[in-house]
């Protein structure tokens, strides 16, 4: 990477683009800037120029452009990435797909929906809403479908509905000369060729610009149940999720919050939790159902020693029960002003989950940073959030060694360096360690000849 | 294609071959008589050599003879596919995987099993049941888990487990010029790189051999009870079929009959089941659910005028009543002795398989030729299955023109030539007509990029 150099637009190559798309190219220092970062730690690198684009076709256009002059471009939606995806760190163009926010087609007897790639999750819930229907993957911020495809993103009902993988169906994409190509079709089942769709999802801008999405949705349950419980350990707590996963309970979702997340959430939110490791629990069904579900689950924590079993099928309660785990990210924020959080994204076979969480925990109490432990045990699949003031960026170069080691730790258990945040900027190394070099060397053919003059997002996952 | 010339092997380079995999080598013709055809119609074609492998590490070596020798290779599972995908068409060497049958590890705390790539799906299942375990992926034939992720495999059960897409993890890979891959990892969550496995997953063998997997698996269910309903017509039947799906009622397996289906079981197995349009369910769960589960599908089957509701959850009733169904294949195929079976899988949006199956009945009523239509409608994913003479080969072109008259509808109602089958010989233009010349280009970039020399499987998915 250190041997390519920065893109910068001449002033006639700017002027071609405003000769096109008039004010949607704008070179203003504060929508440079607004480009330029996410929400990682990453310290900000701007564009030369942001376009807005409003079609698919204009997107095409964009990119024949640039791949004609072999200008970098780096496609942004909501700027929610956690590993610096959106970061234009060789120059060049950033791309932004939010003003293509329309929901295209929402066909409930089908329970599928077609939207523009610049569409909010939660926008997309508020108008399924009506329908009665609901899309279930929810990272925790407001990120756009075409983001949420580009990072192979999922949530903490993935247990129960899967991830971006199995909820797009079917996409139409932008390559890197301006081609448009459409891939998959709006059938639960798809045995016709090579699955381009699943080979896009995750190559994070990489491969592809995602201008529209079929995305599968749910009906909303007829009910919906909550449950909180309790441990003395975290170990007790986690053994108790993989427990409930391996006795195929029907859970729609399964949430761990070690102390220090309780105590976050206590503080930002005036609550008063017990400050134990805590399990959250969701059940969607019929009212039978998902009585007799909690049942279950309530039986297994017991016998990993839960205590404070709390249950509700009434949704304020709910709401009111899960108010911990939703307030979580903000009052990591908003405990430490001023301050950014580094997000680590392992995942594990359950069998190894309780260790895996157990390694992290030790590695981080022993450095200087405050951190908590969370995720999607149900999954395997947890976070460590790392404290770091933006004020000493070389705290970044001190977290990048631990999570290094917990890193090599989780790939020895035979886990992964992330299980839906992405590879970005700061794991492509991480990455061959874990696939291997004969694996990434393939990826890297796919790249090279999918984007054969490296524009699209250089510089993430791969070192091209 | 018409340009490529088939490969035969010179008595020197069998020699070679031989030298290595002593009598694992064959060439004697009943050999490469049963390595020249599967359950598809295609007339069979010998390969010039059959060379069982015993390990990824030999699997490799053979790769690499045959790419130094542009030699192409086709490699072999059990032979059920239905497309004619192990038909060497352009000679060369059939790499037969069927020794390599080893379940290697069952970690049923992660509910993951690690095979060869030549393990056979009902030996898998006999296996796991004694941990409570199943495999839940169940196309017709006992396939090799191998060919099943080479074709996209699923089954009955894909409405509720999913398909190979969903339940293969992790793979072994060995690409043309015999490098040896990993993909995935054994975690449930994954979005670290591009996505290998799936890419991999559908394509055939003509981009890489699997020959070890890492699969999900699940506990056999505590209760499993069953429901048949029969309907005056075929539409009634179909559309209760997807209304159940869409009130997101808790199926394990949802299969239609319609009435030559019944009546061909009838005579093959001597039963006297009404000759109506039929629907077969499975549901998975505790005793209580299943209940509410066949209750919630009574009363929307008699909104659509089902009729002859049968519900048990007896074991033993529970196999007569799928009966019908589980005979299906070979009934076909018993009641017309000597003659072989042409099977379409197409597939659509849940709202359009009423008139998806209407048109198809109506095209075929029309032939000659004798039909059934049967299928996985809860994935909108259904079979015409014609019977052909093997005697009259002039046969096979009128078929074509059938199925290429339905392809072309079903793809203008957004469906698809294959749902579960995959593309092999036969669709190789329905698929560019399905997903459009610029998608089909895209996936020959990556077969000539990762296969340069066109040696895996040439022949099949793609015109290279």
């Amino acid at each position: 990477m250190a041997t390519r150099q920065r893109v910068e637009l001449s002033s006639e190559q700017i002027a071609a683009f405003k000769s096109i798309f008039q004010d949607r190219c704008v070179t203003t220092e504060s929508v440079l800037d607004e480009h330029g970062r996410d929400e990682s730690a990453f310290p900000p690198v701007m564009p030369s120029a942001v376009i807005y684009a409003k079609s698919t076709e204009e997107v095409s256009q964009v990119m024949k452009m640039c791949y004609e002059q072999s200008i970098p471009v780096v496609p942004f939606g909501a700027g929610t990435s956690l590993e610096g995806h959106v970061l234009p760190i060789f120059g060049g163009i950033s791309l932004d797909i939010s003003m293509m926010n329309k929901i295209l087609e929402i066909t409930s007897e089908d329970l599928l929906v077609r939207v523009q790639g610049g569409v909010h999750r939660v926008a997309l819930n508020e108008k399924l809403a009506n329908s009665g229907l609901f899309f279930s993957v929810d990272p925790g911020a407001d990120a756009t479908l075409g983001g949420m495809a580009s990072t192979g993103a999922s949530g903490t009902t993935t247990v129960k509905y899967g991830s971006m993988r199995e909820n797009v169906l079917a996409m139409t994409v932008v390559l890197s000369d301006g081609t448009v190509i459409n891939t998959g079709r709006p059938t639960r089942k798809l045995s016709a060729g090579y699955d381009l769709t699943r080979l896009i999802i995750g190559s994070e801008g990489t491969l592809g610009i995602i201008t529209e999405l079929t995305l599968r949705v749910f009906g909303i349950p007829e009910k919906m149940s909550a449950a909180v419980v309790r441990f003395e350990s975290l170990e007790d707590g986690v053994k108790a999720a993989a427990t409930i996963v391996q006795m195929g309970t029907n859970i729609a979702r399964c949430e761990f919050l070690d102390i220090a997340s309780v105590e976050s959430v206590n503080k930002h939110s005036n609550l008063n939790l017990s400050p134990k490791p805590t399990l959250f629990f969701e059940f969607h069904g019929s009212q039978v159902s998902v009585e007799n579900d909690a049942q279950i689950v309530k039986e297994i924590v017991s016998e990993f020693n839960g205590f404070e079993f709390e249950w509700t099928s009434d949704e304020s309660s709910r709401r009111r029960l899960w108010q911990a785990r939703h307030d979580l990210y903000w009052s990591n924020l908003h405990n430490n002003p001023g301050k950014r959080v580094v997000s680590t994204d392992m995942a594990v076979p359950l069998s190894r989950l309780a260790e895996a969480v157990d390694t992290c925990e030790k590695i981080l109490s022993e450095s200087r940073f405050k951190f908590c432990i969370f995720g999607h045990v149900a999954d395997g699949n947890f976070h460590c959030t790392i404290i770091t003031d933006p004020k000493f960026p070389e705290e970044l170069q001190e977290i990048r060694v631990l999570t290094h080691t917990m890193t090599s730790a989780i790939i020895a258990m035979n886990g992964t360096c992330t299980g839906e945040h992405g590879i970005g900027l700061g794991k492509i190394d991480a990455l061959v360690e874990e696939a291997g070099q004969s694996s990434v060397d393939t990826m890297i053919k796919i790249k090279n000849v999918l984007d054969p003059k490296n524009i699209l997002n250089p510089g993430k996952v791969l070192k091209v």
